[in-house]
């Protein structure tokens, strides 16, 4: 038997003692494991540094190189968010729906644990600690599988973490890491039966060979082509506002904003104040033809452009006839992650909520906020793009399938 | 363009005018399915008579042939479902959750259709009306993939409800069949993106080479290898009843009984009297070294019993000596289907249903009320027996997806 099936036996066999682990019992292991890391940090650090010292040996770009990097602070981040989930409610045993049938069994709907869960993630460290947490607190064992560039850190605070379960009465399995070689993670992929879910976090092109090689369930998460649709009733300076907080707030994040849809009734007003505005704040614009013809810095935008999720300060930008046409450019180039309409317009407004099918659709807000943290779940393993199982930010209730409890004495089908 | 990439891009276009639909749209389409069933019943049932034919010409068993066959009574009966389906509450704009964040954005959850859903399934006809019935009430375009051997019916009944929907203002694109070719199959299995979910309905080599084959997300649904497991603490003859109701009132469906297991304890006792009345019934007992030796018709079973699911008069049995015997055996052999616990102790229950991991866990009655009719769902599209999305029964609500609404005044992220 491989390395990887013994694996995700052990993580079976621990998921049946953490299914039947109180609240009281998961959440003093969170708290457990939190003062673990404040306690390892010294070794933890350590660890990072070797990783980081080897991303510079190769060449990493020091953007890369600082989200790989871990100091004290960012170890205390994790602590806290630790101690965060212990404070969040247990979505275990949640009855989603309960009714009594006319031959008088007790129908309960109750939600469980998936039992095991992967997660397949990229360079940040914390996103094991993070990761971890939300899969014991909703009652998962976790197969954690980070990238190599962090593959020292990452067995640091595994095993830190793995000690401090450990010590309060839960079995070390319910937290493990997977082995760093591609035919490992291959073999993740395909552990249909004994790997209940899988959860790639990270880039598209992470994300895409995950859904393309499982055959384990998937949640696709989080690549955002996002828009804002400013529509011919817009106000034009709260469209302008949520605009450029939409692209310029945080633009290497997936619910940032990548194109802008003008309605060709404003499209010269709203251009007019837009684009000297995104040149100010550094965003370059690819525009299609009438956006060129408006402004001086405008690149001209190729097909591949409304379809990029540039995560940089790059805006594709079209003008169109009316909102139905803002809805096909969206149902042609869009991601389904998050699109936002600017209008005074009820009418326009219901319009598009209606017919745009997105995880998160937005009427004048900027489309930063689709987030767990500001949708207020107090936790989030990622944002999910498709439509099976979870839509949007994922927080506790979504790491949970149910199962239905039907309470009889004696009943049988006539 | 391949002649199915042509199919499902005009069910996405469907798609997007039936999720505008409001209820009493669907429904009006509906009733007009149903009307026009019950006037084409010559045509349906002419064009089923030729698959009937040919099935009888290739030496089909009668019993195949029967499930096949329809009639002016069975026709009338699809229109039935549909008119029920009308009658059924919208669950498409159903709002899941909803709040007001702290900054002043209202929040809410809405249920939206999939969009465009396939169905592959066997032989029966009736499946055809059922499921397009659903896919509509739920707001979702379907292609419809039936066996080759109900062609015939299948096309016949496809191009009523296509007319009936289109005389009511929907697209006749909301209902399509699929040809029948294998390389239209594996291509709609492929065809990520364009078709949301794929629902296999047949046996379990139809759903294990769709699950396997298949990169658009699949619910897996009906195989059963369900448990009848008779604690120390039973009443032994509710236990009898149970069991004889699992097993013998309907055993070719998945929520039919498979396995019996048996507490030590009262093995003896219970055994006497079950082992005759299973064997007056008909029922093949395939039991452990321990059960052979309580009873004179039992034949030794393999470790291939104890996993199959027989949909016949075969029961495999196995004496245990624990409760928590019983759950292992259960985790090694069960499909995550039904599985029921006879007893009067409240603490056996409590653990039975903590620690049976299925999509229903059934206390002190039969198997069999595993059924979205019995659950008082009003129309079930499949038992789903996987974990993401959808377990157990689905019905109306779990043929949806949600999106998030967020509307604000000009909220930006800080």
């Amino acid at each position: 038997m491989s390395e990887i099936i013994q694996l995700c036996q052990r993580a079976r066999e621990a998921s049946y003692a953490l299914a039947a682990a109180s609240r009281a019992d998961k959440d003093a292991a969170l708290k457990a494991m939190a003062q673990a890391l404040r306690d390892h940090t010294t070794d933890i650090v350590a660890a990072n540094a070797l990783d980081v010292a080897a991303a510079r040996e190769a060449g990493t770009p020091e953007s890369t190189v600082d989200r790989l990097a871990l100091d004290p602070g960012r170890v205390d981040a994790m602590a806290v968010g630790l101690e965060q989930l212990a404070g969040l409610v247990d979505p275990v045993g949640e009855v989603v729906r309960g009714y009594t049938l006319p031959n008088g069994l007790e129908l309960r709907q109750v939600r469980v644990p998936f039992g095991v869960v992967g997660i397949i993630y990229e360079a940040r460290p914390n996103v094991t600690a993070d990761a971890a947490g939300i899969c014991l607190k909703s009652g998962n064992a976790v197969l954690l599988r980070g990238s190599s560039s962090a593959a020292k850190s990452n067995a640091a605070i595994v095993g830190v973490l793995r000690d401090a379960a450990e010590s309060t009465g839960l079995p070390a399995d319910v937290v493990q890491g997977v082995p760093e070689d591609r035919a490992a993670v291959k073999e993740l992929m395909q552990a249909r039966g004994l790997v209940d879910v899988l959860i790639p976090r990270g880039g598209a092109g992470l994300i895409k060979a995950v859904v393309s090689e499982s055959t384990v369930p998937v949640i696709e998460t989080g690549v955002g082509n996002c828009h804002v649709y400013v529509d011919a009733e817009a106000d034009l300076d709260q469209a302008l506002s949520i605009l450029m907080n939409a692209k310029t707030q945080r633009p290497s994040v997936c619910n940032a904003t990548e194109s802008l849809l003008v309605h060709a009734d404003v499209a010269e007003a709203f251009l007019a104040k837009a684009l000297p505005a995104l040149a100010e704040a550094g965003v370059t614009v690819h525009g299609d033809p009438k956006v060129v013809a408006l402004g001086k810095d405008v690149v001209a935008a190729t097909e591949e452009d409304f379809g990029a999720e540039y995560n940089s300060l790059d805006l594709s930008a079209a003008v169109v006839d009316s909102l139905d046409s803002a809805v096909r450019h969206i149902r042609q180039y869009g991601s389904g992650h998050t699109d936002a309409i600017v209008t005074r317009s009820q009418s326009a407004a219901r319009r598009f909520v209606q017919a745009v099918d997105s995880a998160a659709v937005v009427v004048n807000a900027s489309t930063r906020f689709t987030d767990g943290g500001e949708f207020g779940f107090g936790a989030e393993i990622g944002i999910s793009t498709q439509k099976l199982h979870a839509r949007g930010p994922m927080g506790l209730p979504e790491m949970t399938s149910t199962k239905y409890v039907v309470v009889g004495e004696g009943q049988i089908r006539g």
